[in-house]
């Protein structure tokens, strides 16, 4: 592991300097080599998908393995988006001179090493190396021992596009080595990583918080609410919360739970409870719910705290603004918050008081995403408030360096 | 300890919404109680250097420990330079609109409960505690044994303080147990610490590696360099060089190696040699260094990998600005390097490719520092690549929050 790693760092250092041309040329090469070879890793992919199927996977982790024309396509589209992003190295981020004359920058540089530990997946492959290629970094890829022939195809590529593009070829490295000693070994890599973002479940990031020694990025869970206030517009109220629960139940910025202030709950309930039900949703709530819906099952302390990723809901009644803030404080896990509402002191309250990385007014918690956001591609969701918080896109991937011009101060 | 960090939890939830007024308030009341309630917290000290005294401690120890009248007064200074300076909570850092026609902002809020675990200095008790209440932070603070009673005598001025502020006393928190097991407890206070900041020697940053699973800035070593380059003004050099190394030699932005273009070695070596040892520098060098001035000793491998603290030095010479980079990144630590040349092309070159918090043309090391680089103050300098790089002052202190205001949009 430490020689691997050790490559990838050598092949930082150079690519810290590239320029934008080389970095964008390797990565639109890649994107051409991908569909020009799409039909070898289609074969990975094949023997990947037969191996999991041997081993008695379930749809979902056969869906979420398998790649197909149109993946490849989207891989390919994806590299070559980030190729026409503004490259955000030598960006720079603030300036000033000081009393003593000294012309201070901050000036943005890459992180160095990333390494990204993820799972099934294989088009995370190509989508994490290219953002930190552009951003110059090295990525250090471990996937999943149930991807790992997808992954060798897919970085094989990446790996050809960068020589043709001049670039050092072990700025994408994958860790062949699926053991769990493996990932641990990537963790304590202090030497040569400068950064992990773990993309994952709950049994990953405990492994990361108690084996890691190097600087980690969390993409946690996604705990998601929509708080409906007391001077909600139902209409907009209900258009929200079905498409925060319903769009797509899977993923992290998916509603998970709704709240409802009480002076609107007779009002409210009983309409989106039916639309939600007629979308196939399962809806657990707490006792104020149940007496207006008695068709919702029965929340308990673990529904509230739990992001389902499936179309299940938890629903809470609450007295007053305060209480809402409260309950969503308590159970949400940092990542995106939603007040529907036409009172502006309400939203402000909530935007300020809700502790997550992103606070929502008035629309879908779907947005936090690096896409929708504008950020035109994200690595993952932060939901620590260390270095980034929301979606990580390239700037996110960077560091800074002070620069300072003077013509011979010393300090008196 | 988890019920320490608890309340330091409880009361970052109100000092994050604390208006500017009243956390300034804060810090002018602690200084002037500081003053007024010097004796006490003398008399603590005093308790806490009998106690040194009696274990042997060396001068160099006693007089981090010893507070005075003139340190309380700095204290005190400190306090009210900090309340002078803006408040970074609330500023927008920057913000957007979506084609949605969302209207994203981002904003810097505080981090939340931030951990200091650090060595004798009781100063750094007032210091770290103001900054953090002024970013909106409870503070954790963890000090050693040895300053104790001084700690408590100045944590119970603060949290004095605090609550005549109307703010919660918990905003700063004092960990009484200085046993190793309470240290690698608060590095373990995932639930509650949302980063910890280490000021120690290599000891704590590796114990910090091993065990924390919070997340953490590292305040490291600085292996300072000054590069004199074939272009530059020896004049200019020789003073940058005198004042990097001599000015305050146990600080971590003093310079502890310099690197001498072959082309002005036989120019400036003797003069600065002579001038350095003069000043009662201890000069090791390599073969080329040597050569030219013999009374220079032998560099080892670790003199040239070592922050001495102290007044010795390490030189080496180099055929060409390639290999002076080459070196710097090689032994430096990340801190603060500097070149001394009238070439425009070579300081290019130099701040682009040296990899460091700070990378200085033309003057000290030592400016590297949250007071000279115009921040106001610092709680430390980061050495890491990850959340922020170079001197700690309020901003760094902080996180952002991502707020978007719709009129319904949904995803589609």
């Amino acid at each position: 592991m430490r020689a691997l790693a050790e490559r990838a760092r050598t092949a930082a250092t150079r690519l810290a300097l590239a320029d934008r041309p080389a970095k964008d040329r390797a990565l639109r090469v890649a994107a051409d080599l991908l569909e020009a070879r799409s039909d070898d890793v289609l074969a990975a992919n094949a023997a990947d998908l037969e191996r999991a199927v041997a081993d008695g996977a379930t749809d979902a982790q056969l869906d979420r393995l398998r790649l197909g024309p149109a993946r490849i396509e989207a891989m390919a589209s994806g590299l070559r988006q980030v190729a026409a992003l503004a490259d955000p190295v030598g960006e720079v981020v603030d300036g000033w001179r000081t009393p003593h004359g000294l012309d201070i920058s901050r000036v943005r540089v890459p992180l160095g090493v990333v390494a990204v530990i993820y799972e099934n997946r294989p088009n995370v492959t190509s989508d994490a190396a290219g953002l930190c290629v552009k951003a110059g970094n090295a990525a250090l890829l471990r996937g999943s021992a149930g991807a790992l022939r997808s992954n060798q195809a897919i970085v094989a590529v990446l790996r050809e596009a960068l020589a043709k593009a001049d670039l050092p070829e072990d700025a994408v490295v994958l860790v062949e080595d699926t053991s769990h000693e493996a990932a641990v070994a990537v963790m304590r890599c202090t030497e040569t990583v400068d950064c992990l973002i773990p993309r994952g479940g709950p049994s990953l990031i405990a492994a990361i918080r108690e084996h890691a020694t190097v600087p980690v990025i969390i993409d946690g869970d996604g705990n998601c609410h929509v708080y409906v206030d007391a001077a909600a517009d139902l209409e907009v109220a209900a258009a929200i919360v079905r498409n925060a629960k319903t769009q797509r139940p899977s993923v992290c910025n998916a509603a998970e739970s709704l709240v409802v202030h009480a002076a609107v709950a007779e009002a409210f309930l009983p309409r989106i409870c039916a639309e939600l039900a007629a979308a196939g949703v399962e809806l657990v709530g707490d006792a104020p719910t149940r007496q207006i819906v008695p068709e919702v099952g029965v929340a308990t302390e673990d529904d509230f705290a739990r992001e389902f990723l499936a179309l299940k809901l938890s629903i809470a009644v609450v007295d007053d603004l305060a209480a809402a803030i409260a309950h969503v404080n308590r159970y949400g896990t940092g990542h995106t918050e939603a007040i529907v509402t036409t009172d502006l002191a309400a939203a402000r309250r909530f935007t300020r008081e809700v502790d997550a990385a992103a606070v929502i007014v008035n629309a879908s918690t779907r947005f936090t995403d690096g896409e929708q956001f504008g950020l035109g591609a994200e690595i993952g969701i932060s939901t620590q408030k260390l270095h980034a918080r929301g979606p990580l896109g390239l700037r996110e991937l960077t560091s800074v360096k002070y620069v300072v011009w003077g013509d011979g101060q010393v300090r008196t």
